[in-house]
């Protein structure tokens, strides 16, 4: 049986010692975010999610999620108990306003909280995840009336929130969906169509679940212009504000897939249910990206957090299995052989995917800090630098956090042998489970597009200007530094491929813009490796300034982020050679010739 | 629901346009194998599996196989009959000696035909597949007696085969292995002990099953000096040849397992069994490698079959499904939106896909090729140069061609994008499927150990040495064609990077043991490379030299070439930066620092 523990020392690392999270105490609810404070928060977090809800990951993917014929749904064994607990201990609330209930606390502490609790039982962290990105966009979009109607019982985790947005016909492109909206002399609207992929659509945890919907209302135009959002309780809220009769949608069927079958992924029919236009006619798609941002960087996270729990348990295996004896000479002569951990080949799989999760982990939670600093500072520079850096980022950290967190949960389970094959290791589940993540939110595809194709350009290119001048001034800052020559000088040769390939799509995509289309996907993950690069530079002097303060801890970053620079950074190049080989080779098939 | 078509037409070009087949009728077997008759096997074959096979893999995944409490295993629906006409049709005849019952056909048609019946169903080429490579084992080691005795009904189908090595605390390192055979009276042993992961260890197909048993002789010596290998069938033969009484073994259970689920991953009991010694006392080892040279030529096989079909149906969703716009100009201007096939990274990922199967499918037939001369031809040279290429290809195949494969998997799901990750489209189950091919017969980490450490300097270097020069001459022979400097340069350079990291590996790994260690998934991975790369070298030149004959097929080829040497062959000079780090860092911290 798997085991997992929470990496709280690493978080602590990346919050204080890199990222300097007392720097910014002048930012609302910072303040309270003492050391003394994330580290007591942390804690919590950690046996939490190691004592309630790892025990039951396994039950969730065993048991799954079942759907009685009137269209309700139980979850696994445990779940409800251990939501009722999530929800005492009111873990929701933390970065939520106190205007609704919540604690004020940055998001980015919310944010290491959920890696902890997906790391420990992902299914379970879906439930509680997809409230907060419904809450945002309430937050964000909906009527200080609808906030006070909605908001309350949502971050208190009473009621949960799902996303709306995928039909049969369109995942992808939104602009052909049909779930159409009548308004009503009330005010409110009737909403009827077939939304699928409904993540915590239909289950028992809650009294009401609100799930926000976008629809077309009747008459709007065709394709994005046209596209509306909506909140619409499972069961209407009466005028005391309890949830009464129950509305138009129910839950057709639960999808049968891959992995995660501790969360209900739900068909949610809707049959004249009555909804609520949020923020203004036409523009929901605006709305949905507010919540879509957010989401995309909890589903990074899912790729780091799965990615995490697998590696802790190859550890864990590597230590323990005996099998054959170290090339090097023997070097547990008491054992019949000794722990597959001395063979080099088993340590490349530890060692890549430790520095691929570390370097993630600090951009994830240094993007984080960017969206609070964007939504809290009162200095509009500060806040449209932090912005442009956010958006700039989503789309690499959803994109290449979770290729890069697949890739490893399939190397964890490699290093078990045939046992990772077999259900009772519990190995191959995170392999199923980690595997969606590449895909909803967005395809990776879809987010390595949305990089090339609006975030590189937006503004004239400042962000990316930005984000060059920033790594670019780092790696000058520390050039005279022999220290820190092994992070500097492959970032460095990573930059400048980077740097290369914006060149070569700026030169080459304009004219013909199936060069971007084709360079999309290596350009992001060229991104990413030079994003988690610059990460690695920035913890090694983090690191090397702790100045013999917990000096193990910090020797094993300066090891971990060595390797991550000598056996990962090599890949820019490759990506390089490939985006400047064009689209030609690629479209001279026809369609028909496949 | 997934569909397949056995790429014929691709396996024809390589056999006869890339091979000369023909050019072999002087090797015994081969003179039959003219190319209408090789037309004609491969017709029915892919036949039998499109209309027989397909239709029951989805059934073989969803029932899976079922255990009673007597120990008896239930296949899935269907899978009897389908063996039934496999045997009547004596599919499993034809590359074995007729003097046992086979057609004396070439191996290398017998792998082509199996890589069509593992992409139409996996967990049923399982059951005919150990069959052969059980028979192979015996007919290379077996005394007459036993192959008069066991031989002609496993040829013919009447009988499947097992292998069993795998002891829970032994995989990789079998000298750990604890069944022990106690010699009787009649010459005969009684062996005890337990076997796990036994592919097909227990079925209802056949009315016997002859188990290839490792074992220790009571008193032989400890580690893999005192491993003797046993036949030990599930029923005793009589005299006239018939299945007899039950012997001593029994399936304790089945595995849950991720994938592969038609198929029967049996615990084996062996109390008191009796089995007989095949071959030499205390040489089992070499005995089972025999067996698993064969499997991990077919295990490879495996990783490009399950990959064909996932392409296949990428393709057909990708023309299919209608979403988004072209950005090179709206395609379909009829419909409501273009196939997803305009967009470039779908087709990125259709043409590494193809690109990679295609070299893979010439890479296996090549190999299977050298195993046929080696077997066959009476010129000592040509033998000699036959098994070295055959010993240094086959952990490549193995270890390459399922590394990639199980991406090419995952990469043909994506493009089902959230439809991927649902069960009843069947991509996820080609993923689950495939992965287990990079983990059986020897894990992938352990193929590259097997290149680096057994097969680069057996002979001194002889083999390596044999294929730089091959690969070297047909660069220079081509060096002022033109139409193949899209080939040959690539490939001059990627022989570069493989000569570079052999160069590298010569000096640094003799005083170091574990930087051979270190470098070894990359080295194989960038031999892989290589040797694709020189399979699109064979292909290109024989497409360009059909001369207007098929063209249309032909100018698929070049293209599809020429993207292989664009986008894939650039990886070789990552693994190159890889491998020249050593393993300093990847070994610098201690196993407890974990």
């Amino acid at each position: 049986m798997p085991t997992y523990q929470a990496p709280t020392s690493d978080t602590l690392f990346v919050l204080n010692d890199v990222l300097g999270f007392e720097r910014y105490n002048n930012l609302p609810g910072f303040a309270d975010a003492t050391p003394d404070m994330i580290e007591a928060i942390l804690g919590e977090a950690a046996k939490f999610s190691e004592e309630i809800l790892q025990p039951l990951n396994r039950i969730g993917d065993s048991e799954g999620c079942t759907r009685s014929d009137d269209g309700s749904v139980k979850t696994p064994t445990g779940f409800k108990e251990a939501y009722d607990a999530y929800t005492e201990a009111g873990w929701g609330t933390l970065p939520f306003s106190s205007e609704f209930g919540g604690q004020d606390l940055p998001a980015t502490l919310a944010t290491a909280v959920s890696e902890f609790m997906t790391g420990a039982n992902m299914s379970f962290g879906m439930y509680p995840g997809l409230t907060a990105g419904a809450s945002a966009a309430l937050l964000a979009h909906a009527s200080q009336e609808q906030k006070e109607k909605y908001l309350p019982n949502m971050i208190a985790g009473k009621w949960t929130g799902t996303m709306n947005l995928t039909e049969p016909h369109c995942g992808t492109d939104l602009g052909m969906l049909r779930t159409k909206a009548v308004p009503q002399a009330d005010g409110s609207y009737k909403l009827s169509g077939q939304k699928i992929f409904i993540s915590a659509g239909e289950h028992d945890l809650t009294e009401n679940i609100i799930h926000l919907v976008i629809a077309r209302i009747e008459g709007a135009p065709e394709g994005t212009k046209g596209i509306s959002l909506f909140v619409v309780p499972r069961n209407l809220i009466n005028e005391d504000g309890s949830s009464g009769e129950k509305n138009g949608v129910t839950c057709g069927s639960i999808e049968e897939k891959m992995g995660l079958h501790g969360n209900s992924t739900c068909v949610l029919n809707f049959d004249d249910a009555t909804g609520w236009l949020v923020g203004v006619e036409n523009k929901g798609l605006r709305a949905m990206f507010t919540m879509m941002n957010e989401a995309r960087l909890g589903v990074g996270m899912q790729g780091l957090a799965v990615s995490e729990v697998a590696y802790q348990n190859a550890v864990t295996y590597a230590k323990d299995r005996l099998q054959g004896r170290s090339i090097s000479g023997v070097k547990a002569p008491d054992k019949k052989a000794d722990p597959i951990i001395v063979h080099p080949d088993i340590r490349r799989i530890l060692m890549t995917i430790r520095s691929i999760n570390e370097a993630s982990r600090a951009l994830i939670l240094w993007t984080a800090l960017k969206g609070d600093i964007n939504r809290r500072s009162d200095n509009e520079e500060d806040r449209e630098a932090a912005e442009d850096f956010m958006e700039l980022l989503t789309p690499v950290i959803k994109g290449v956090v979770t290729d890069k967190g697949f890739e490893n949960t399939v190397m964890a389970q490699q290093v078990y042998g045939g046992h990772g094959y077999i259900a009772e290791w519990g190995m191959e589940q995170f392999v199923r489970d980690s595997r969606i993540a590449m895909i909803y939110e967005g395809t990776n595809g879809i987010q390595a597009l949305d990089l090339v194709g609006r975030k590189l350009g937006a503004n004239g290119g400042r962000a990316i200007q930005a984000f060059f001048k920033e790594v670019g001034s780092f790696i000058s800052a520390n050039k005279k530094n022999d220290a820190m020559a092994p992070y500097t000088k492959p970032l460095s040769k990573g930059l400048t491929d980077l740097q290369s390939a914006s060149m070569w799509l700026m030169q080459n995509a304009m004219q013909k813009p199936d060069n971007a289309g084709a360079a999309s996907t290596d350009y992001m993950h060229l991104f990413g490796l030079v994003a988690m690069g610059y990460m690695w530079g920035l913890m090694a002097k983090a690191a090397l300034e702790a100045d013999g303060d917990n000096n193990e801890f910090m020797q094993k970053k300066l090891i971990t982020g060595k390797y991550f620079m000598e056996r990962i950074m090599p890949e820019t190049s490759a990506h390089l050679a490939r985006i400047s080989t064009g689209c030609d080779t690629m479209m001279a098939l026809e369609a028909d010739a496949f």
